[in-house]
């Protein structure tokens, strides 16, 4: 039962112990096997010294350094999906390459994220492309880690009854990345600021396709192929609630971005300066006095730290922190409700284990 | 048998009369349904009006403008691996959709080429990242091409016995573009010139991944998939001899580049001026003398029309023009004679059509 500053955490029951980490240095070692099958490859392209040494480069620079939460949820999934029942050395070397696939995706699409956005920093080094060497040839570096999907999945999956489900299930989340992104691209054109076209409908959708499909639903669908899993509505409901649970878990990065404090969430927050399509903008200007909206427009997306306050001072007269937190508790109510409601109790500890990490959360 | 001057163009004998161009009416219409279907397509993304029409304007301005010698190439090589046997209307469009899906294939590999060599013009108009609204998203419109190839894949070929043995294939195909593609960039990176790295060995190795794969034996193996073959040797010795055409075809885009006469071949070369690793200045380094090297060292990669000038003295100075031609004529003896070991007469047919579509062509 919520308290009145919301539930606790630890009221999220979840029956195997959470393995979240428990995997983190096992995940590293399938990690470097994966990269030296990659660059081992010659089946169909013939390495010369430098293009393997290259390779080797794009990949330690952009695929491991993440926190990696998306990739260790599918092995941490499919524990909770068997039950208790152990897996095979096979079987976890398995989930940790689905893992990794996720990984290499989201690599892909942050390498090409950061040269549209033309940014500097991330996870707390140079953009790939801001280094000298590189430049834009990291568009296609890019799209090597995306193909190294295919490989992966060919060599590991091929002959299971699952591929062709597991390849069209990439496809598909590559798909709606990639519309996400556009819809963001062209609703928020890099360089160019237009606030009417920060509207709740337009924010939940590119959230919906640009990041929740990817970080939520994929590792969960991964996991359900890996275990066997045929019934398609056990992948619906699946995907109806993770695909919520993205869409608040992008909220909440908006939230800390601005009311997050730098030393926890690891960042200066920047969203207000860059002009990011943020719920807290989308909620403010939905809420505006003209005085009000008048002053955001002056403000906002302006590098001055006299603009930033002054757009923080809007958020606060409007009172968007209390607006989060209690958006943040019905959220609550509203997941777990959703989870009750699953017949699958396997599926049901997932879906909480999903919830656990991300309730809350201060970074 | 092969005059001084070279076999003449009609020595290459095809029993079906050479198709190419009778299909072009009927594949543009292809194109309009596959595009409607594409921005219909509602199941995995649900498009609002203006990213509909944002993916309209992306596929016109990319997909369609080229030659579509790649994309007609299936059918007319279908044509010929059924020897005469009449192709139903479904069998038609699905060559023309297969056909399609390479030239998207191209189109999101040019859009993407386009950034990286920070190129001005393509096909006669300015490259797509050069609209004015466009920039850098561009990046994201090619990698939405890329996934339309998937969905139509989908939606066409699902049921088909050849469906992940054709998704396999143009994973294959793509991977080899983008390796081929960082061999060239790692080679020649934008903005540097090192050409002690242009030798041939490096030169063929780049044509064969990044183009020759794609443009010569993608077509055919997609068209000996629709005639229902699965001999795996069969698609072996058409990727042999057919990655060999391609590269002669590219040896020839770099000799008419200089060659060529511009209002026959539509443009005015800039090889020499980009510092392209053509194979003419490959060509040159492996032949000149040291005062000739350091000529071509002083002069290759510049703007100035004297250095281009100077470039080209140098090339008449080693005779490259007679080192084409021999090499051209050398080139048409060994592919005939490799044709004629081919088992399949229709498939030596398909490659006869090929070899006479690039013979001693002008353009
Ligand atoms: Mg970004
Ligand atoms: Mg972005
Ligand atoms: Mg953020
Ligand atoms: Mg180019
Ligand atoms: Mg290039
Ligand atoms: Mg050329």
């Amino acid at each position: 039962m919520a308290t009145a500053a919301g539930p606790l955490l630890n009221d999220i029951k979840i029956s195997a112990k959470p393995v979240a980490g428990s995997f983190k240095a096992k995940f590293m070692d399938a990690y470097h096997r994966l990269k030296k099958e990659l660059i081992a490859d010659s089946e169909s392209f013939s390495h010369t010294f430098e293009s393997r040494e290259w390779v080797s480069e794009v990949l330690d620079y952009n695929v491991p350094g993440g926190k990696l939460n998306r990739g260790l949820s599918v092995v941490d999934s499919l524990v909770l999906l068997r039950s208790g029942e152990e897996l095979s050395e096979d079987e976890l070397f398995l989930a940790f390459a689905l893992g990794w696939c996720i990984e290499w995706l989201q690599a892909y699409f942050l390498i090409l994220d950061d040269i549209m956005d033309d940014s500097h920093t991330r996870r707390g080094q140079p953009c790939w492309f801001r280094q000298p060497k590189v430049g834009l040839i990291a568009a296609n570096d890019g799209i090597l880690l995306r193909n190294h999907i295919s490989r992966i999945l060919k060599r590991h999956f091929h002959d299971k009854p699952y591929y062709q489900d597991l390849r069209e299930l990439f496809d598909e989340v590559e798909y709606q990345t990639a519309c996400g992104q556009m819809l963001d691209l062209i609703t928020t054109p890099p360089g160019e600021v237009d606030l009417s076209k920060y509207v709740m409908d337009t924010y939940l959708r590119i959230v919906k396709y640009k990041t929740a499909y990817y970080s939520f639903y994929l590792p969960v669908a991964c996991a359900l192929y890996m275990s066997g899993e045929d019934d398609k509505s056990k992948f619906e409901s699946a995907e109806r609630i993770l695909v919520q649970m993205g869409t608040y878990f992008q909220i909440q990065d908006d939230y800390l971005d601005c009311y997050g404090h730098p030393d926890v969430i690891g960042k200066v927050g920047t969203d207000i300066e860059d002009t990011k399509c943020s719920w807290l903008i989308v909620q403010a200007i939905a809420r505006a006095s003209p005085e009000q909206k008048s002053r955001l427009y002056n403000n906002y997306g302006r590098k001055d730290p006299a603009c930033v306050a002054e757009v923080k001072k809007v958020y606060n007269e409007l009172n968007l922190e209390k607006l989060f937190l209690d958006y943040e508790s019905e959220s609550y109510e509203n997941f777990m409700s959703i989870i009750n409601e699953e017949k699958s109790i396997e599926l049901q500890q997932v879906l909480k284990l999903f919830l656990s990490k991300i309730y809350k959360r201060q970074k």
